[in-house]
């Protein structure tokens, strides 16, 4: 029998579906689980979006243009315009999923060894990407103590050698819930320039930041145009992680044709995905206005609720829909699967990510979780108080 | 400036594109362009696809299951079943396109520098996937001469290094419509079982085969169960490319969760366009021998035209919408751009796609063009008299 490639061998499965057996035989036992785990919103899809496809007239479902529509993407560059980034649509490529975009823009600039900087913990899927390309992470590591600040210029200089090509950050980060300020990233930005190296920015949660923080886009550098690719997507704005649309931003040209030829070997992204895309950058100011109000009710509950568990220390999120909590137990892990497969309170668990995936270096994040809060309040309380019985009883 | 990735470089532009900004100046100059050199088909989408999305009800449009759900997968099987294949629901990886379908695949099987044998011409794209995993395409030329069937054990033979993975077919053949015999699949098989390798079958032409011609899939092959792995797709079969759903097939587990890694870090394909391709599985049998009856008539049609052009040889095709045309010129690729640039007939000119880009091998394919007959045959009928009286007017 012929042998998979090693690439594919030593390729990391997520972190997150190791458990997914022990959530799937805890269901079948009759038992509720809260999940925390995954970063899918409750939040509705605007319906703008759904009604454009609904009544979309399509006879033939075609071939799209590789790159998404001169229409889509002029509407695209508004969206940025309206946060003051100055993209053309001719700088935009459309993608499938941010995923793809990510993929794209990692195969465009790094070869096979070429040594790409992330601080970590990370996205954990950057490792399946970098491995498909074979491309080397080379992980900074953000302190849970400093709230996953930004290391120094000093440390990112220690880890640069000639094979570094870009770094890749996550900004409002996943699974952190930090956001970069301006100072952090002007610092990686005359990193960038020093010594020459490509900034990935995945700025997909943009607009989720609370407490009034502004977001900057490493996009708002104009000494860095040539330097800087922004992934972004219509995922988590919009809760429509099942369209699978994405964008690669860049404003270096060489670079984007580049992107553009990894798009045409795959011909084009979704069309009904595109149509709702198109309709939901339509939404109204208030839809956000909402979702963020919730999000950051349920980020200030999820907070002080974790807080009063006793041993439980939280990093606290300033943007996105994740935090990082650090338990007082050995293996993170191995009390998220006890939770599934022999805990339950009044027939109901938690599943919750242990955060260890999260991050390259090895016996980092043992006792960490991340907890991504898409749940209404009324479950999240329950399942706060899941967690605090269950682990009670686990280190009783 | 830092610089793009070598294999970015290196990686070649589809060879339809390079003509595209020649036919849209022709557009711009108000003249009708017959597009010849694409494979998108003028069929309409089975209507049930359709409504099945017009009718989804979808209040968030969430991530999907990563290799496609149970029940979509269960009645994937059950298509394959109906041909006597004996594929079950596990086999199946669910993928955004046979495109990402088959990079996944390449993926799973191939190392940088490892090589695969593609029977030239080939698909141009499969150059792009290639490319992205720094993969080595090793040709084997077919002739026209034979219509393109394919080269003999020993000629493989002479190809096999120690690098060699896997052999990548495409059958029914984009671009040449060759149908492959039972006896060529099984001298493939032989091949693949002495010297341990994969086959890659891309198949998604299954059902357009003509004058009565009985399609063998590579998954008819028992003994072949670890070593084979199908691509397919639901763009052809149900006019919806712009769904973006194609499927990996194979019986290899370990392959099979090789590829599943790839898939897992890419989340879900698109949500849409697996309500519209599970509905598309119930399209009844009449929808298909219509469309069949329809391109039977059109390649017939096509072929006895061309051959009545002085000078024009055509490769009968056997199935796909596809057939390689030799035509009285030095440079296909010239003519078809001086189609656009500087001729018309009543104000309209056509669109073939150069064969070059078809080969890996230089020099080949030169004075030959690809033409798919994906229109009506009053249209093919016009576009082959463009054809005829270009040529005349370009040999002049």
């Amino acid at each position: 029998m012929p042998s998979i490639s090693q690439k594919a061998m030593h390729m990391p499965s997520s972190p997150i579906r190791k458990l997914v057996p022990y959530a799937e035989d805890a269901k079948k036992r009759g038992v509720h689980v809260h999940h925390l785990n995954i970063g899918q919103p409750d939040i509705k899809t605007p319906e703008k979006a759904l009604r454009a496809v609904r009544e979309a007239k399509i006879d033939v479902l075609a071939y799209s243009r590789t790159e998404g529509s001169e229409v889509f993407r002029e509407k695209i560059a508004n969206y940025y315009q309206r946060l003051d980034l100055k993209v053309r649509a001719k700088d935009i490529v459309v993608t499938t999923g941010g995923s793809e975009g990510l993929s794209f823009a990692l195969g465009a600039l790094l070869d096979p060894n070429d040594e790409l900087i992330v601080p970590e913990p990370f996205y954990a899927n950057y490792s399946g990407f970098a491995g498909a390309h074979n491309i080397k992470i080379v992980p900074i590591t953000c302190s849970f103590d400093t709230q996953f600040s930004l290391p120094s210029i000093g440390e990112f200089e220690k880890l640069i050698t000639p094979r570094t090509k870009a770094i890749l950050i996550c900004n409002p980060s996943n699974p952190t819930g930090y956001v970069y300020s301006k100072e952090e990233l002007t610092q990686l930005a005359q990193i960038a320039l020093k010594h020459d190296l490509f900034i990935l920015s995945d700025e997909v949660y943009r607009e989720f930041v609370y407490d009034g923080a502004v977001h900057y886009s490493m996009l708002s550098f104009d000494a860095l145009k040539e330097h800087v690719v922004v992934i972004d997507s219509v995922s988590k704005r919009y809760s429509m992680c099942g369209a699978r649309i994405g964008f690669v931003v860049t404003q270096n040209s060489e670079l984007r044709a580049a992107v553009l030829k990894f798009a045409q070997a795959r011909l084009s992204p979704p069309t009904y995905a595109q149509i709702a895309s198109e309709a939901a950058l339509d939404t109204e100011a208030h839809y956000f206005e909402e979702v963020l109000r919730e999000y950051s009710a349920r980020r200030n509950f999820l907070v002080q609720a974790l807080q009063k568990i006793p041993g439980v220390q939280t990093a606290v999120p300033k943007g996105a829909f994740y935090c990082i909590v650090k338990l007082p137990v050995k293996s993170a892990e191995d009390f998220a699967q006890w939770l599934l497969e022999h805990f339950a309170l009044d027939n109901e668990t938690v599943m919750v990510a242990p955060a260890a995936g999260f991050y390259s270096t090895k016996g980092l994040g043992e006792d960490e979780v991340r907890i991504a809060y898409v749940l209404e309040i009324d479950a999240l309380k329950r399942a706060v108080d899941i967690l605090e019985k269950g682990l009670e009883a686990y280190l009783a």
